[in-house]
This record gives C-alpha cells, sequence and structure tokens, in this order.
C-alpha cells in the first residue's frame, strides 16, 4: 500500500478556480502491488493542463464537447505514466505510456481503462515533458487545425494572426506557419512573451494585448488584413479579427478563453462584426481535436520530434512540481500566467 | 431616337431608401437605331431585385463584396432583355438574354458590356419572370451554397432551418433540402407566408418570426437542434440558430437582412452565443455566389428547369410593372412585404 494524493472537483467555480475550494488534495491508500485482470497500475509521471479543462467544472447537465468533471472525483486529462505493474499483452513494466489519467499518483486501471494508453515512440530520447505539450494533445490540436480548417495556400503571401500565441498551442501553429511561408503575427500577455514569439520563435510581429488594443493593433501590424485567424481567445479580440480580415479569410476556432472564467450573472463579449462574414466571405470553424486528429498523427509525431531534434522549432514549458502545488499551476495558466506550456510534474520517471 | 426612363441612385439612404429621393426616375433621349460596332442594342424586360442591392448603395469606399452603386447613376443588376440591334457575333436581333443591365429602359453597349451577356436556354418555354428568380442569380446562389457548404450527408436524418424562407432564395433551398430528405424548418414574415411554405413547398414546420421569437420557435420546432442553418437574416436569429444548433451543426450565410437597413448610429445585432461555435464545432460560413456558381451552373439549370416543367417544385414572383413603380417594389422587397421573388417588369418581350 501506498500513500497516494489526487486532486479533487471539490466545487464548479464562480470565476477562476478558487485552490482549496474548488479544487482539493485529498490521499487515500492504494495497493499498488498487482495489477488487475488485464489492468495496469501507473505511476503518474508528468500532467497536462489545458483551459479546456476549466469547461469541464461545469453543471453536469451542461452540453458541451468534453465531458464535465465529476463532482468529489479526481479532475483528469493527458498524462504521461510509468507502468509499475502490467498484466495487460500492450505494456511491460517500466514503460512509459500515455493516455487520459485521473490526476492522482498512483493509478489501477483495469483492461478497459488500460487500453486507452500507448508506450510513447521516442527515438530521439527527447525531454519526457514535450509529450504532454509540443507532442501530445496540444500539438496535435496545433498541427491537425492549421492544415485541415486552415486551406494553406502555398502560392500566395498570405498572413496568420495567432492569439495566445506563445501558449502550448499558439507557439507551434506560429511555427508550422513560418515553415509553410506564412507572414505571422501573434499576441500574447506580457512584452517578454512578445519579446519571445519575435525573437526565439521568428514570428514576424507580436503585441501584448494587454498594453495595445486588439483593433488598433491588427490595424497597425496587420494592414493588409489577415487571411487565416488562430483564435484561442474569442471575445473582443475575435471581433477585431473578424474587422481586420480579408475576403475568403478562414477562422480555426480552437478556444476563446477571454470568455471561459466567467461570474455568474456576467455576460460574455457579443460579437459586432458578425455582419462581415457574408460581406467578406469568412469561414468560421470550430473543432476539437479528437475529430481531426487520425488523419495527421502519424506525420505530425514524424515531423514535430524530428524539428524538436534538429532545434529548428522551439517548445518550452512552464513546470509546477507537485500536486500540492497543481491548482495554483492550473489558475496560472488559465489567467495566463505561465510562460511556456503549463505541466505538472509529479515525479520523475 | 426614343424616350427611355432610369433608376438613378440619387443619394444614400439612412435606413430604408425613400423612392424619389434616394432612387429617382430620370429620362433621356436614346438612338436605339443601330449596334456600336460589335456591340448590341437592348430593350429590357425583367430586373431582379434583391437584399444585397442594398449595400451597394453606400459610401464608395466602404468595402464589401459588390461594387457600391454609382451617385447619379442607374442602379444595376441581374436581368433579362431583348436584343433590338446587334453587331456582336453571339447575339441577334430577337434574342433574349440575361446578364447584368443597368435599370434603364433601353441599352446601348459595346462589345466588352455586351459580352457579358448570353441568350438564356429556355426548352421547356417556361415564362421569362422565371429566369431573374429561381433560374437566375437568388436560385443559383440557393443550389450551389446548399451543396458547396451545407455538406449533405444522404444517409442521415438532418433538419435545415431557413430564414426568409418564402424568399427567393429560401424557398428553393426548401425544396432542395425536401428531395434531399431532410427535415424542413422554414420562418417568414406573415402567416400567409408560413402556410404557403408548408402546404404549398411541403416545408415540415414554418413559424411567422413577427410573432412568435427565434429562441422560443427554434426549441418548439426543432427540439433536436438544427444540422444547417441557411441564413438570410442574421441578427438576433443567427445567434438563437447558433444556440439551437447540433454539434457540427454548418451554417450557411446567404445574407443578413436584418442588419442592412440600420439608420445612422443605430448598432446592428451583437452575437452573444459565439462560445458555442467552439464548444460544438460549427462552421458558419459567407459566400457569394459568384465565387462557388461555375462548378453547378449546368446541373443547376438542367435539374431546375426540369423540376419545375414537371411541377415538381413550386416558384412564385411577386411582379412590380414599370420603372416608375420599380423604387416602391424595391424597398417592399426588403422590407419583406414581396410575395414571391421580387422582380421588376419593364416591358412584354
Amino acid at each position: 500500500m501506498v500513500q497516494s494524493k489526487s486532486l479533487i472537483f471539490a466545487k464548479i467555480p464562480n470565476g477562476y478556480p478558487v485552490p482549496g475550494e474548488d479544487l482539493v488534495v485529498t490521499t487515500s491508500e492504494v495497493d499498488i502491488s498487482k495489477a488487475p485482470k488485464g489492468g495496469v497500475v501507473l505511476k503518474v509521471l508528468l500532467l497536462s493542463v489545458d483551459p479546456y479543462m476549466r469547461g469541464r467544472m461545469r453543471e453536469p447537465n451542461t452540453k458541451s464537447y468534453s465531458l464535465p468533471f465529476i463532482i468529489g472525483e479526481p479532475i483528469e486529462g493527458g498524462g504521461l505514466a510509468k507502468v509499475l505493474e502490467s498484466d495487460h499483452p500492450s505494456f511491460k513494466v517500466g514503460d512509459i505510456v500515455t493516455g487520459p489519467v485521473a490526476h492522482s499518483e498512483y493509478l489501477v486501471y483495469d483492461d478497459k481503462r488500460a487500453s486507452l494508453f500507448k508506450p510513447i515512440n521516442n527515438p530521439y530520447n527527447l525531454p519526457l515533458e514535450r509529450f504532454v505539450g509540443v507532442l501530445g494533445m496540444p500539438g496535435m490540436t496545433a498541427y491537425a487545425s492549421l492544415y485541415d480548417i486552415g486551406e494553406l495556400h502555398k502560392n500566395k503571401e498570405e498572413t496568420i494572426f495567432i492569439t495566445a500565441a506563445s501558449g502550448a498551442v499558439g507557439s507551434l501553429v506560429g511555427q508550422l506557419a513560418k515553415r509553410e511561408g506564412l507572414r505571422v503575427v501573434g499576441s500574447a500577455g506580457s512584452d517578454a512573451k512578445v519579446k519571445y514569439l519575435v525573437e526565439k520563435l521568428g514570428f514576424d510581429a507580436a503585441f501584448n494585448y494587454k498594453t495595445e488594443d486588439p483593433k488598433t493593433a491588427l490595424a497597425k501590424y496587420i494592414p493588409e488584413g489577415l487571411d487565416i485567424y488562430y483564435d484561442n481567445v474569442g471575445g473582443e479580440t475575435l471581433d477585431a479579427a473578424i474587422g481586420n480580415a480579408k475576403n475568403f479569410a478562414r477562422f480555426i476556432e480552437s478556444g476563446m478563453i477571454s470568455q471561459y472564467n466567467l461570474r455568474a450573472g456576467e455576460e460574455g463579449y457579443a460579437i459586432k462584426n458578425a455582419m462581415e462574414i457574408v460581406k467578406k466571405r469568412l469561414k468560421i470553424q470550430g473543432f476539437i481535436v479528437g475529430d481531426i486528429a487520425a488523419k495527421y498523427v502519424d506525420q505530425f509525431q514524424k515531423d514535430v520530434q524530428k524539428w524538436l531534434h534538429e532545434g529548428s522549432i522551439h517548445y518550452s514549458e512552464d513546470v509546477t512540481t507537485g500536486i500540492d502545488n497543481e491548482a495554483e499551476g492550473f489558475v496560472r495558466m488559465l489567467k495566463g500566467e505561465n510562460f511556456g506550456k503549463a505541466v505538472i510534474k509529479y515525479a520523475d520517471a
């Protein structure tokens, strides 16, 4: 038996989650000596925390693309774990596996749940953190949606605008877009992030949305009008992007984090420029990565692992260590205070 | 020489155009005795008046998909004319031709302008009015956009919701959708139109948006959620449709007439449900018919002429006779007071 801590969804937040109230750490005893029939015992190493998870902290009967978290149970999401015991034919002790994990230090999963995992393929021996970020769901999101919805035109000079551009998804979108020859402009929430976008990731321009309002900034940095908008924030910036868009622009609606943490009774931002959808023949398309990933996943892993190994794309993580600090790390991510992909580390491999 | 009247764009309207102020009839003398080199002399017979034309009555430096009308010159749009004289190899005297016509009773066009016309093909001897409506730009709009953007799924039971459903575009969309096996629900602006949709056009349900608010009506008539929204009105109804939509719904953004006739300083309706675009993975796509018509035009003419001839689709026009009455007919159409496709008739063939 070991002591295993879990991060429990205790109640539905009003606005930003409050650590210790909405998210609470509990401890229980877990028998990790033997895998159940067909199952595995896992030690959780690394977890991805992402904006969409805020959407799962909701009333269970509010529909959305992701299932709601269950009150009183651990939150869950994509993560990396080490196999301590296995009775499953696909896994042996010591394997590093990726899949949907409950946020507990140790997990005992039956055969059905074990089948949702797969061992990582890491030929270049890349740091494990990469596999919950740029090589995990956020990277797959960036890659699949840019190609699936973006309608890249190889022979045209086009401009993409990316919000939350230094984040887990945006930073890969920007670097993929540069590889494809687009002019790349991003926004982020601090001058340090703006500097990182331009100097480290090779963006053509970037601005701090906290000090420049999006409408003015878009007119200044994209006077030609945008062809693709990669949206992670929604709200006023989406409205400004519609206003700035060229005819036939494509809007990849990956997320709208500006609208996720509204307090009870607080109204979301309403879009004023909807008429432009007709006037400019815009395409505005939402997606979730699970809908479109399958046809891109092999090429994605091959390409991005190689580019990371070569150093031709850059990626960084903002690691919070220990389950006791996780809730604070999660809220920092929701507030955009992380620098690099937000990752929670429970243990070393 | 003949006296030829024209309908002149006199000034930019504030809200709905005012006949006699914003649109004024003038008379001039025109020499119709001889075609210019390579050109034609045309007698205008029938004109299509459509919502998008309000968008052309604007400040010339406001960008949109259609060119602005020129102050002091006739308005223009799709129409049907008879060739009185021809020096163009494609046309002979007596031909009925279709193309972009200035709203004047007689037109003398050079070779370049003449080349924008083509003779109609009318094997079933259908009434000429059809060729500016269901067989003209509005019909082509319905046909091309439904197939190009709608992503019809043959093997699924899906529901389409159509606004301005008794109008030039909507009434064909609805009948095409019925042929494709969709459940078809429409809204229109009078009880008589609602009755026409259900009893004459075979809609599964319809409602009067002036007596039932769209959000409540959609919950009532489409409890299952819509799969396709064919939008001709925008504004509050678009917002309600986003709220009602199922996952993966497609929004065909054909027009937003509720937002076209705002008075100076009046704010358009702002869309509150934009978050649902991500949550439900919606696709919301604007278009103009010219962008997508080419690949559908032959099949469209063949199909729709045959169906009209057989009587398996229905279509009606609301004809205003005489250029002196045109401006009133145009405004009636903008206000939705027409019943059937709004057509202006200048003369018999």
